[in-house]
C-alpha cells in the first residue's frame, strides 16, 4: 500500500573527514522517500524555495514518488550546514537557515488524502497534527520527533501522539520525553500517551521496537567507512515504513522485518554524502544486506 | 572440557538505588566460576586474606568448582567499595583496598596445569603471562583486561596478547588499545597483535564477536530492574567460556551460541547484589533466557 511522508526538503552543507559537499540534497522527506520508494509508492509533501532545482529529484520520480505535494514558493530553501568529527557521533551545526521552511503549512493534495500509511517526519508537532486532520482515516500513523520539540512544544507533541500508532525516537529522546532512565520503562510510558509501538534508535548500536510486552532488537549493518551519517535515521524510517507499506499490515512478524530492512537501507545512506549512494541502490542490494544481518544476529539453538 | 580461571576473589561493598551490601562476595573469579560452573567443570585460582570465610564458596564446591588454587594468606582480602547512580553506567569507586591481592602470584596447582580452556581475568598482564608459562599447552586462551593495564602496562599486555586466542574488551578499551574510533577497525588491529577473536562488550547495548571477516552481534536480555551491575562482564565471560568449554570446540557456531549464553548469564547477575541471584540459577533458567533472546533477535526472511 502507498505511503505519505511529510517533512523537510532541504539543501545540506556537510563536512566530514572524508570530504565536503555544498547544496547537496537533504531533508527528512528526501531521505525517507529515497529508501521507501524501493518498496512501495510514496507521496511526498514539503516546501522548497525558488532556488530549488526540481530536476535534482528526477530520480525520485523515476522511482514512482509523487512530488505533487512539494510546493515551491518564493524565498530560500531550508539550508543546513554541519561538520562531523572523526567520531560520526560528534556533530557541530554551522548554520540553520530555515528559509521557506519557517512558514511551512503542509497541504495534502486531494489525491493523496486517502493514503493508508503515514509518516510524519520531524517537524513542529502542531503541523504534524494539521496533517492528520487533512487525512481520511489513515490505517497506520508513524511519527518522528526530536529534543527540540520535546522541550519547546511538549503539549502539542502529547496531543498529536494520541493519534499516533508508532513513535520513532532515539535513546536520549525517549529518556527526555518520559523521564525514565531506562528505555524499556520509557516505552511503557509512551504506550500510555497513545502509540501502541515505539522504535528506539540507538545509532551505531542498532534499534529496538517495543509493542506491549514484545521487544525486537535490530543491529546495524557495519559498513567499511561512515562517510556521512546525515539522514541515517530518516532512511531507517523510510526502509521500515516502505517495508510495512508494501506488506500492507503491521503484525509483529512484519514489524520485525521492517526493522531489518530499515537498518539495511540506513547502511547505504551513510556510505556516501547526501543520497548519492542510496539513490543507486535497488531492492536486491537491500536484500543482500538483510541476509548479511541475518547471519550476524540469528542463531540455532 | 574443563576450564581454568585466574582472577580476583574479593569482598565488595556496593550501594545502588535498590540497596546496599557490605562484605558481599565479589571478584572476577567468583562471578566467572558461578556462571561457568553451570556448563562444565571449573578450576579457580586466586588469593584471599585470613579474614575470608571460605564457607561462602560452598555453593561453588557444590557446582563442582575446584577451589584448591585459591590460596589463603595472612592479611586482608581484596575489598572494593562503590556506588552506582540511577543510571547503572554511572559508578563511583569509594575505596579499593587491594590487601593480599597486591602481592598475588598465581600458582597453578599441578593437577590443573593441563586444563584445556583458560580464562585470564582482568589482572596484571605480567601475571597473566606467568599463568600461561605454568600451563601445559592449553587448547584455548581467553583474556580480559582494562584501561588501567592498557595505560600502565601496555608492553606486558602486548606480550601476553601474542599467546591469547580471544580478547574480551569493552568498546572504550578497544578504542584505547588500538587508537581506532571504530570497533571494527579496532578488531582488525587486535588480530595483528595475536588474538584471532575479539569480543567487544557494549554494556546495555550487548556485545559483538569478531573473527577474521566474521561478526556476530548479541543483545542483552532486558531485565525489569538492574539491581547491581557489578560483575556483569565477568559473568558474561563465565557463561561464554562455560558454553565453549562444555562444547569442547571453538567453531563459529559454538562461539555464536556462547555469546548468547553469556548474555543470558549476565542478565541474572544484575538482578540482585553480588552473586545472590546467579547462585540460585540452573541451566534450565539460562536456556529459557537464551530462547527469549532468540525471539527478540531472530527473524525469518
Amino acid at each position: 500500500m502507498s505511503l505519505l511522508v511529510v517533512g523537510s526538503v532541504a539543501y545540506d552543507q556537510v563536512e566530514t573527514p572524508f570530504g565536503k559537499v555544498e547544496r547537496a540534497l537533504g531533508g527528512s522527506a528526501v531521505y525517507f522517500s529515497t529508501a521507501a520508494s524501493l518498496f512501495t509508492q510514496v507521496n511526498a509533501v514539503g516546501v522548497v524555495g525558488d532556488d530549488y532545482n526540481f530536476a535534482d529529484l528526477d530520480f525520485l520520480k523515476r522511482r514512482g514518488v509523487n512530488l505533487d505535494g512539494i510546493k515551491q514558493v518564493p524565498g530560500e530553501t531550508f539550508y543546513w550546514g554541519g561538520v562531523y568529527g572523526e567520531d560520526p557521533n560528534e556533530r557541530e551545526t554551522l548554520f540553520t537557515r530555515l528559509g521557506v521552511f519557517a512558514d511551512f503549512k503542509p497541504v495534502i493534495p486531494a489525491a493523496v488524502k486517502q493514503t493508508p500509511f503515514v509518516f510524519l517526519a520531524n517537524i513542529d508537532p502542531g503541523l504534524q497534527a494539521d496533517v492528520l486532520k487533512q487525512m481520511k482515516k489513515p490505517q497506520f500513523v508513524a511519527l518522528d520527533t526530536m529534543n527540540f520539540w520535546i522541550t519547546g512544544r511538549l503539549e502539542a507533541l502529547l496531543e498529536v501522539l494520541k493519534k499516533t500508532d508508532l513513535l520513532f525516537v532515539n535513546d536520549q529522546e525517549i529518556k527526555q520525553l518520559t523521564g525514565c532512565k531506562d528505555i524499556f520503562q520509557g516505552a511503557a510510558k509512551i504506550f500510555q500517551m497513545g502509540p501502541k509501538m515505539v522504535v528506539v534508535k540507538k545509532g551505531e548500536n542498532g534499534a529496538v521496537i517495543l509493542s506491549g510486552k514484545k521487544k525486537f532488537f535490530s543491529t546495524i549493518y557495519p559498513v567499511e567507512k561512515v562517510v556521512d551519517p546525515t539522514g541515517a535515521g530518516d532512511t531507517f524510517a523510510g526502509g521500515f515504513m516502505g517495508y510495512v507499506g508494501q506488506a500492507g499490515k503491521v503484525d509483529w512478524e512484519t514489524l520485525k522485518l521492517a526493522m531489518i530492512y530499515g537498518a539495511a537501507a540506513a547502511s547505504f545512506a551513510v556510505e556516501d554524502f547526501s543520497v548519492d549512494r542510496l539513490k543507486k541502490v535497488n531492492l536486491k542490494d537491500i536484500e543482500k544486506r538483510v541476509e548479511a544481518i541475518r547471519k550476524m544476529t540469528n542463531f540455532d539453538i
